[in-house]
């Protein structure tokens, strides 16, 4: 069982190649051989079989041919231009997020064993003149390039594998919180900082009230999803191979008064309200009310509540 | 204003380019020049105006960008290869279906004046595990690579107008009947060779029963659309630029019953029906229930009876 992540040096991509290692095994077989490949030189992950870091740029196709053409049987296709940067500079999120998409997928094609590509897609391709509540046939209408891009390599994904190119798995990621790390210019930023930096004895300011809607996964258990779609039956995948990951929709009031249940009264103090319209003016164009019938049938699961996300960030990701 | 039609060889380029010729006018201005391009080299068309033929391959990014570098103003961006040889034929069908318009669209991009650009996507896009009605929000979930295709180029299309590189439309064609010349090996070939082929005196083969419904435009409607897509406001198109156009939805044995009131008994009479459990394997799987309502509500028209469908093949394309 040999392994590639793309944009193994991200958050999600050393998550998942830690919860790799601790497994050992992947669709029933002991893991051989691991890569994580990333634009900038991956952080080595301790496992029990060989681990290899590249740097590379997955729109280099002929760097993604020599990639795979070492073996593969399951590709974790993670590598991304973030939504922002993705708006900021069109060329190079087109470049990564469609043609560094396909590059992946021609070069899995062009392997004799059809492996199977777990891609990571966005909330992002819903948006504009859908209704209000999300099902699995709502129509993709991304009010971003980056989500007009994903959802252009979403219908490569199935198609190559309705052709036995590859197979394929698509999932729509949630808004991940609490995410690890620094606050960024993502306008879900606070989505994670407001639990993040009281957590770490430091101020955040929320810029939305507390009865904001959104859907919400923690890293932990998106990376077993991650996991999970690389063990999932093809025969169960149906028609469509792209689909929303099960996530819970919380109202940031609650989430607040969940970190009180979990952390007591003293991070919730470090929380500034101060209502920030052009952030609003974004997040409220978000679609939070999703139903995930499809991957809640193919064994995917939710946190069971916003508690858990906080508990796994106290346990893998504060820093101190 | 000057124009170009891609595909401009093709029957419904050649249709397209003799109504605006006709009109001589387009979205208010008088029309200076056209060109026509194509694989092979197009037909010309009389005119009041100079009408260029051009013979090229929308893969050759540089050929395109020569070509509209001249100046233009509306692009009917019609080139494609068909549904049935992009599935003979997948790097052919992906090179001109999706990188050839992605091609057509950077070089719109590059024009200082954000052209309308009229691009023909197909109900291929449709399928999958989707609700038996289709309306504006219904997901494009395609089964075919020239649906994956064309939904990905859709995808561009509104990002790209989105983002003000051009001003984009894109229609979902109803499947067009009743088309002239010959049959083809395409499952659809029926839908117009029925008609065709008994109204010039030959047989041909039903190979459905008469309660099969789908949905259908003429080809002179349909050009009639593509010119008004080149005018409507693009304030008015919303969020999403590609919508279904407009189409009626018959069953078989009513449509020969149409040709029966327009033509009389004679060429019903060369209808052998040969149920083809092929055939029907295909094309049972095609949706029939479309809702256009965006289209209807922008001003695009279906036919109104399947008579005009018959009336406009006389009027227009019967080879006697």
């Amino acid at each position: 069982m040999r392994i590639i992540i793309t944009g193994g040096g991200g958050m999600l991509g050393q998550k998942l190649a830690r919860l790799l290692a601790t497994r050992g095994r992947l669709r029933g077989q002991e893991i051989s051989h691991m890569v994580l490949a990333d634009i900038v030189d991956p952080k080595p992950i301790e496992a029990g079989f060989p681990v290899a870091c590249r740097k590379l740029d997955i729109t280099d196709r002929a760097a993604i041919d020599a990639l795979l053409s070492e073996g593969v049987d399951v590709i974790f296709h993670l590598a991304a231009i973030v939504s922002g940067q993705s708006e900021a500079e069109f060329d190079l999120g087109l470049n990564v997020n469609f043609f560094g998409s396909y590059n992946v997928f021609e070069a899995a094609r062009a392997m004799p064993n059809c492996p199977r590509v777990v891609f990571t897609s966005s909330m992002a391709v819903y948006g504009g003149e859908i209704p209000e509540s999300i099902v699995d046939w709502t129509c993709l209408n991304p009010q971003t390039s980056y989500g007009a891009e994903k959802a252009a390599a979403e219908l490569l994904l199935t198609d190559y594998s309705r052709r036995g190119f590859l197979d394929g798995v698509g999932l729509r990621l949630p808004t991940i919180s609490i995410r690890p790390g620094k606050p960024n210019k993502a306008a879900s930023s606070f989505m994670s900082s407001i639990f993040r930096e009281p957590l770490q004895g430091q101020e955040a300011v929320c810029p939305v009230g507390p009865d904001y809607p959104h859907f919400y996964l923690s890293p932990r258990r998106c990376v077993e999803n991650l996991a999970h779609a690389a063990e999932v039956e093809a025969a169960a995948l149906g028609m469509n191979r792209c689909f929303v990951l099960p996530g819970r929709i919380h109202m940031i009031g609650d989430m607040v008064e969940a970190m009180r249940r979990v952390a007591g009264d003293a991070p919730v103090k470090l929380i500034r309200w101060e209502r920030d319209p052009e952030v609003e003016q974004i997040v409220l164009g978000w679609k939070a009310f999703i139903l995930p019938a499809k991957a809640l049938k193919l064994g995917f699961v939710a946190d069971a509540d916003f508690e858990d996300n906080l508990r796994y960030f106290l346990e893998e990701d504060i820093e101190r």
